[in-house]
């Protein structure tokens, strides 16, 4: 098999043919395998030793590449506080995806009525008060007030991994609630910002063909909420400020986004005023590979059991 | 130095004394040092990449010891099904720390009403509903589950690493609203899983003594809420169902428990109905490293310089 090839995209009606029944759905599939494991809320899944190793040497192997292995490492945790939710416009664009932390504060009466409530199975959540964080929508966001003031002449580029969360219960495993995603996030003057993105464009696309993967980059737009949503996404894609790279993943179905790129202009820098070395504002960028749904798309590419994926991939993912 | 003769606890007030300034308090110098980064929310910090490295090098070594290394790995997120934390009585034992997470399902007119309360500055959530989500309390909460049925004649032993959380905002870095542990959970006959706490609890103190850290173990309680729980406390005492490793970090207080060891008898194997080969209700225990806490326990104990710690404990992290 030529990885080199793989643009050219497969017959999705392929996809579903493994060993363990082409009938099943994906996830009934993986779950029968034992790749992911089932709980009580929908999306939010266990990991099989073998799934989380996918995600690892996957994230390995991005972190590997020329632009990454120079970029500064932060790390955050999924709660990010309120503030910084309510300051980046997440409430305007995205309501409906928001998970918000609320706790308790209430006498030792309001506990134990709070669990006896719990205990009959009813709502026992109207004691609780929002705290003072929300959970992290996209591993980017607490970077950008590290940005903050002049920056020097180079772009800055910094890179984070983190636990996302997405108010969308969904049986499709590619729409988890809690998910992986490795960013990167580059901040400089526009002419730095968008040649960032074109070369990390070329490079993703190159690196998830090389996996074997039938990977298409296409302009994209984010799901902005309501009525007023329709017009933002419309002139996101009009000014092409968002690509994905997508991949047939579900049998039959749209192919799914592994990889998207954002170019926010001035929306994020001028919050948090972050500045060129000129003194203008600057431009951020960011790009975030959805490990799951990587994993996802290797497993649907290359069927579920690895030790019989394709030599070559087999050598670029774990040498 | 002699790393093997740490037991033999060290000064504590030895342990602010750094290059970058005794005087100031040990966050302060963390933040200084670019170790961790703060946000606007107390006890929620982002990590250095040199900070992040101590914690991924420890892990490896905990993965590493005998008894990690054939333990089944499993992985979950961040959150977890709110029936998980209701059924596993947390809501009883532990109201202050619960983190639920709650979404917005309204129409367009309310996310513009919430977004321009949040832009006034006024408090916006009341429109906002309990999602199908909390947040994960303690990383190995999501494998008793996965417990249930009829054990194997041996002992099961599950390795998982998760971020969790409480809710208790505070400018203590060792009590982070947001944390990594690395858990170990064993579930067999009684008799099985006390040697196994045994063991484990002589191995962990070993490890940590390796790398140079004054640990020394004790019988514990957990935080029970309210005066009903001062009860619970003093059993889990007496019974000795809880040990730490506990270690100084923060100059001149207390000194902080690095890891934890609970045997929970029944209590989690009836609820998930996890039986011994034999039918008999199983029993669990497991323990947990405070990853952040180790990584600050090194940090204290040697500096904040981290090309300047101890050769042997270099080798033993860096190999």
């Amino acid at each position: 098999m030529d990885l080199h090839l793989a643009s050219d995209v497969r017959d999705t009606s392929s996809i579903a043919d493994d060993a363990s029944g082409a009938s099943a759905s994906f996830i009934d599939r993986l779950l029968s395998a034992g790749l992911l494991i089932a709980t009580d809320a929908r999306g939010v899944y266990g990991r099989s030793a073998v799934f989380q190793d996918i995600v690892e040497r996957f994230d390995a192997l991005v972190m590997g590449l020329e632009g990454a292995s120079d970029a500064q490492r932060l790390s955050f945790p999924p709660v990010v506080a309120r503030g910084l939710i309510e300051r980046m416009g997440y409430l305007e664009s995205f309501p409906q995806l928001i998970g918000s932390v609320h706790g308790f504060r209430g006498t030792d009466a309001q506990a134990r009525d709070m669990a006896a409530k719990a205990g009959a199975g009813e709502r026992w959540e109207e004691v609780l008060e929002p705290s003072d964080v929300m959970l992290l929508p996209a591993a980017c966001y607490p970077v950008y007030p590290t940005f903050s003031g002049l920056l020097p002449d180079r772009r800055r580029v910094v890179t984070v991994r983190g636990w996302c969360y997405r108010h969308e219960p969904s049986d499709e495993p590619t729409r988890l609630q809690s998910f992986q995603m490795r960013e990167l996030i580059c901040a400089g003057s526009p002419d730095q910002v968008e040649r960032w993105r074109d070369e990390w464009l070329e490079r993703s696309l190159a690196l998830l063909r090389e996996l074997g993967l039938p990977a298409e980059s296409d302009v994209a737009n984010d799901p902005f909420f309501g009525r007023a949503g329709r017009l933002l996404s419309a002139t996101q894609r009009e000014q092409k400020l968002k690509f994905e790279i997508l991949c047939a993943v579900n049998a039959g179905k749209e192919p799914t986004a592994i990889c998207s790129f954002n170019w926010h202009q001035e929306h994020f820098s001028a919050k948090y005023r972050i500045r060129q070395s000129n003194g203008d504002t600057a431009h951020t960028a960011c790009l975030g590979f959805g490990l799951e749904r990587v994993a996802l798309a290797l497993l649907a590419t290359h069927g579920l059991a690895v030790d019989r994926w394709p030599e070559a991939v087999r050598v670029r993912l774990w040498g």
